[in-house]
């Protein structure tokens, strides 16, 4: 990286950035979209914006051809539907009080959201939520009913008035495997368990997926896929073709001949996957507003890391600098953060 | 806790509150306050508002005698001057930008910088800083200088026109360490070499210290401790007269026999030190929204999450609700976040 005593020589560089900033490779990312368009054009793909919580980037995937988009939290859904990208918003958890997407609804914003019991069904009739896809478990001890009680639950919708527009199951114990086959046998055997329980649901949409899978899971009319857009440490363990676009810039603000201090730490990158990466060093370990590792470099050089978990890292910065070369060539907000 | 579907009947109380939301006990907060202030009265306590992040909070800890504060970031000194609470500001970081410190100085706040390089008192210098520490590293592999170079650095800094107030040398290395007579004589360790520097630099200031070193560090004229106030998961295992005042509370959305799935998850948490905690369940794994846990609880039940590393914790939300019993008593907004 440019070192930062250049920074007042160059207004418009990634020099100029206060640090810790979060920065992303234009090119990468743009080149990541469009991998992510060819593999999966148009409504194949679901682009996932938990991952990165930017309607200006979901408006760039929009551009590439992807009109519905998967949301984790009520606040997602009401950040894309202000942007204008509220054409077919699926929000991929369950919620017990549905009152703002019902709000949403009444304005015109075309929402489903995920259900997997008597209750979750109860919240979308109160709230006012007409569409649902049933959530089945496919495998992860997380969200979604068993298998064999979809059928069940989504007759019970019906009765309700709702429209079952089909089921979701989130392969998420088979996405991070780093071996290709496993992945792939494993990702087959939890999709065998979502098509049965489509097989008694009905519907159009059979929604699934991953970055991890997006290639091998054959089976699902949709992927939820966000990661691919930035990427991190740990998605690129994986045989992908996307690559890391997404760094936070620090500066080196102590070092002595054995390791540096860059001044980015742990309220600036997501850490339940594992520690940052520095192209060239070695991360010994981050505390709170500082990444210690070696060989060192000189107090003031620019570093980037790459965050080992996109998502949670996401949601520690208020906005997100694109350059292109040492170029800051656009500052997004990262607009979509809360609940 | 009380189930969710109370909520409306109770419109003042905990379950009335949105989920993912931060809470803290304010009987519990109030006793880890009190509880400090009589052992490290006054000046003897520096608290370090990188733990919470909030004026409302550290405005509590001066009530309590405690009028100079230290802080981790520009923004934390800011923010602090803007509420009033910028009698004695220590940054206990090194910046290479001093410039906005500088405008602080200008209208009066009294700060204090660290230093450990000859580019930091560069830095001091040409911001406007009128006060530094000297940063001694004494165990820790992060910032500070080698103890024998402490003097030449601060004749150096005097040199040039600063004042030097003395010596920090933060044992980060030991604050953590379960067994308390290993962190007592790792402390006591770390502290010579620290005194060692002071002889050389002078002056009155010798802080240094955590919350794991409250009471073992001796040496210290002032200890910079934050995690007490709020505790968590890490510092719970140690034997310390506090008590975990702060929960992230959560809504069982999911549920079968085998486990339940809570709201809250990756972006309500810092996980670095480790998963969160529930009262008389086993935390299975943590998602970007959800945490998994065993047994399992009905839909639409209320749960505590004690997070496993408050700082971390704080940085992902924008508010804190305060709870006595069920009843909701305030809301501070977390005011310190960025950068």
């Amino acid at each position: 990286m440019t070192p930062r005593r250049d920074r007042a020589a160059f207004p418009a560089q990634v020099g100029t950035l206060p640090t810790p900033s979060l920065i992303v490779d234009a090119e990468a990312l743009e080149d990541n979209i469009a991998t992510m368009a060819a593999a999966l054009p148009g409504g194949r793909l679901r682009p996932h914006v938990k991952a990165h919580k930017c309607t200006s980037l979901a408006r760039r995937q929009a551009s590439a051809g992807h009109q519905g988009f998967a949301c984790a939290t009520i606040r997602e859904c009401e950040g894309m539907a202000a942007a204008g990208l509220g054409g077919d918003l699926l929000l991929a958890n369950e919620v017990l009080d549905a009152s703002r997407l019902g709000a949403l609804v009444r304005e015109g914003v075309q929402l489903t959201v995920a259900v997997d019991s008597p209750e979750t069904i109860d919240a979308a009739v109160a709230g006012g939520v007409r569409r649902v896809l049933i959530d089945v478990n496919v495998g992860l001890p997380r969200c979604g009913c068993a298998p064999d009680r979809a059928g069940e639950l989504a007759r019970s919708a019906r009765r309700r008035g709702l429209e079952v527009r089909g089921v979701m199951g989130y392969e998420g114990h088979v996405v991070g495997l780093e071996d290709a086959a496993d992945r792939g046998e494993r990702c087959r055997v939890a999709m065998e368990l979502l098509m049965a329980a489509h097989r008694d649901v009905g519907g159009e949409v059979i929604s699934a997926g991953g970055t991890g899978t997006y290639a091998c899971n054959v089976w699902a009319s949709e992927i939820q896929a966000g990661s691919y857009a930035l990427m991190d440490v740990a998605y690129s363990k994986l045989d992908l073709p996307f690559r890391p676009a997404l760094f936070v810039l620090a500066t080196v603000v102590s070092s002595n001949g054995e390791w540096a201090v860059a001044d980015a730490g742990l309220k600036a990158l997501g850490m339940d996957r594992g520690k940052p990466q520095i192209e060239g060093a070695k991360v010994w370990f981050c505390s709170d507003e500082h990444t210690t590792f070696a060989p060192s470099r000189p107090v003031g050089e620019l570093v980037r890391l790459v965050p080992g978990h996109v998502d949670p890292t996401m949601s520690y910065h208020e906005r997100l600098h694109l350059y292109s070369g040492d170029e800051v060539i656009g500052t997004w907000p990262i607009d979509l953060r809360g609940w």
